[in-house]
């Protein structure tokens, strides 16, 4: 049995599918074996070496995670929800609304994550639960989250999502009405090329959806209001004007890939093709129908290259003032910080994004600045759009300035990793750094301590 | 097999332990059973109906809670780390630290519970771990946060915890050495005589922990100093002064519980300790001598009373002038608004805390205040300390009020429950609200919305 991960055989066991002895252990089931085969070929249609350390078991725990990922296909909404039912008295309806009877229940801020089934890659969501009761029973509180999961846990498109989720919980209940509110989170990779052209690329993409069911089905109730108003305690502002039905598809990927990138290689799309029907979609499913070619058009950003940078004419310049902005003094020398230079970067262990900024520091004479921050923002992207970890890319980042200096480099990477969230530790305000120190910067602890001073506190980034 | 709950096994057969087919089904097993059994005698003692439909399958929750919240004991964190050693080029010792050689890797805020040994209480824990590499090998980012798991699930002590984590990643990535901070947050929860003594009871114990082994033993070592910056970008703001051991126990209940309670009851007090042998644990432990009596006279602040309130000579009063704070008119009459009263419950689905706070409306007229801010406290808390669940509380606050005036009242209750994070759903971040509405109230919903609208904002309370 080995390495099974994170709950998949439980979401099934807690369904009340029986668990059967003879059953295959997951890492034989077909599905995890035809899902490892496609992204076996997925890796060579990169130009990478399959069999390199770092990819050896990537194919398993790409499996494992997406497997994990949408177990939401194998759960029964319906069995969660009808174990939690509670009878509780509510008032005398003359009197008013609480309880069992129309005193409204509203659950906020679960945090979830759903895989888009435009380009497959996982968005975050924020949802907001609310129902009225009847019938004077009352259905356990966790178990609003339980049902909204079974439905992130699939490929997802948000507005859908938020009617899936209003539909089992309405009938599930049987309450007079239920709403929810969806706050979701894509992110927008740019590709490469884009990149270098506009630096000021927004990485996020939301889409703010909203579903109600019973009471709540008239937009305009005054239900409604409550429930905004109860939202609104936790500074999540919600405009009645903002909640139209999203009519395109918000997925950035879909119309952000470049047309020069050409037709994907066939044989990958057909492997995303059957990593689709091994999570029991059909691939022919109109939503899905463009998803393996958008996915493998993005996945060729990432491709093994044996491009070197060049590394002539670039950005050497005089600086025009004598101590330029994001300067330090330092034993009569200067610490120069290029601060918050973003990353986009492809973790090789899972196949997921990771990304977040950089920070770069070195020593510099007066006067004279041997590189510009363009130049160093180019470094970054060039070391990003790889299969990749992050210790790899700040050492290589850290090495690459360092060849156009006498080698006193310090450089940070902040990032958020996708894997962090959309495999079964769900660690969502989670963020790594990793830290390059070359020459001086190793020797000399109070370089050091100027260099990190100079960067900014921020709290978690790309957060809902 | 049934409702067997978020990932038990799972835990289990990720650790290589054979899944043995002809082993007992969770419900059966002996370790579940004892625990119901000690439940039930818990329930009896605090003079409950064990058959009232609320508390029925109350006993197999605490015991699916308990063994879900302590798999740890059954992990082994070795198996973990060696699954994910990644070689990893490093700079040469004489250029820098970087990649797998030196350069520090940090993961920050990841967002962890653990039991309290002195009481059994979930506490939560925002765990920062930093390692240096060595060998020119790192380990997969996810698996710092799986390894801090494993003993935080586990009955702890926050200093033990650190050590523990520490030793566990310092023995199995044998790097140049590994650091770990814990923030972590206990409840304080008061019991109902002391609360009406001091209204500004504080709620929370913190403690601020860390360990270092390797290069990070030395607490005056340059790399504290990097790994300290490094959180400070996130607003961790940890001072060196801060970081020298416990000594003395952190659990506020420890100290808190009054004298006057007498001793506990023997029977309860023996089933706690058969709820500790079933975890796995040892009774006899040092640590763990004190807490079923603890746990046990911590419960009895919950016990069930007939005591009806004393609903005379409380609270009324002229106000001093025409229109109080908190006063908005409507339709010629006044709301007037008592916000953020402080309320401490204890789910009786779970036997875990829930709190928050209250907000109460109601209509008054013009220099009359019928009742003051401290009757309406001690309504919340009279009804607070019960078995409870949300929505009755907030039907009964509710009610009571109501009985007090011509019966237009509203009531907002605003928690966070702690079941909601130390069982299978872990939303660390979430937040129930529900409403009663009495008389004009659940008829006018402009009344509604004018009370609404005079709650303030907040962002999550009571985290860390």
């Amino acid at each position: 049995m080995g390495a099974l991960d994170e709950g998949h055989f439980n979401a099934e066991l807690e369904n009340g599918v029986k668990f059967d002895c003879l059953e295959l252990g997951f890492e034989e089931k077909p599905e995890t074996l035809a899902i490892e085969n496609a992204v076996t070929v997925l890796l060579q249609g990169l130009g990478e070496d399959i069999n390199r350390e770092g990819l050896k078991k990537t194919p398993l725990r790409v499996a494992k995670a997406l497997l994990h990922g949408t177990r939401g296909y194998n759960q029964k909404a319906k069995d969660i929800v009808h174990s939690a039912l509670f009878p509780e008295a509510g008032l005398d309806n003359a009197v008013g609304h609480a309880g069992g009877a129309g005193g409204i229940v509203i659950v906020r801020d679960l945090d979830l994550f759903s895989y888009c089934e435009s380009c497959l890659l996982p968005f975050q969501v924020k949802c907001h639960v609310g129902y009225v009761p009847s019938g004077q029973r009352v259905v356990g509180l966790s178990k609003l989250s339980r049902v909204a999961d079974v439905f992130a846990r699939r490929l997802q498109d948000p507005q859908r999502m938020a009617d899936e989720i209003c539909s089992s919980l309405h009938h599930g209940i049987k309450p007079a009405g239920v709403a929810i509110i969806l706050q979701c989170l894509h992110i927008h990779f740019p590709n490469l090329e884009s990149l270098l052209l506009d630096s000021n690329h927004q990485g996020w993409v939301k889409a703010l959806v909203q579903s109600g069911y019973g009471v709540f089905e008239n937009k305009n109730a005054d239900i409604w209001c409550d429930f905004l108003s109860l939202l609104k305690f936790r500074g999540i502002n919600v405009d009645k004007t903002q909640m139209d039905s999203m009519e395109q598809c918000w997925c950035p990927l879909q119309s952000s890939l470049s047309a020069k990138i050409g037709p994907p290689n066939p044989g990958m799309v057909t492997a995303v093709v059957s990593i689709l029907r091994s999570l029991g979609e059909d691939p022919l499913r109109k939503e899905l129908v463009g998803t393996p070619s958008c996915f493998v058009k993005w996945l060729m950003n990432f491709q093994n290259t044996k491009l070197e940078m060049k590394l002539n004419g670039f950005g050497c310049g005089k600086t025009d003032t004598l101590k330029a902005n994001g300067d330090i003094s330092h034993n009569k020398e200067h610490i120069h910080s290029e601060l918050n230079l973003s990353f986009w970067s492809q973790c090789e262990h899972h196949l997921l994004p990771f990304y977040g900024v950089v920070h770069i520091g070195y020593f510099r004479a007066e006067g004279f600045n041997p590189i510009g921050k363009s130049f160093l923002q180019s470094i970054v992207h060039f070391y990003g759009f790889k299969l990749q970890v992050q210790e790899r890319l700040t050492r290589q980042i850290a090495e690459t300035v360092a060849s156009f200096l006498v080698g006193d480099v310090m450089v940070v990477v902040e990032a958020n990793h996708t894997c962090m969230i959309s495999r079964g530790i769900e660690k969502f305000g989670s963020n790594t750094a990793t830290i390059a120190v070359l020459g001086r910067f190793s020797t000399d602890p109070v370089a050091r301590t100027k260099f990190l001073q100079s960067i900014p506190s921020t709290t978690a980034s790309g957060g809902l």
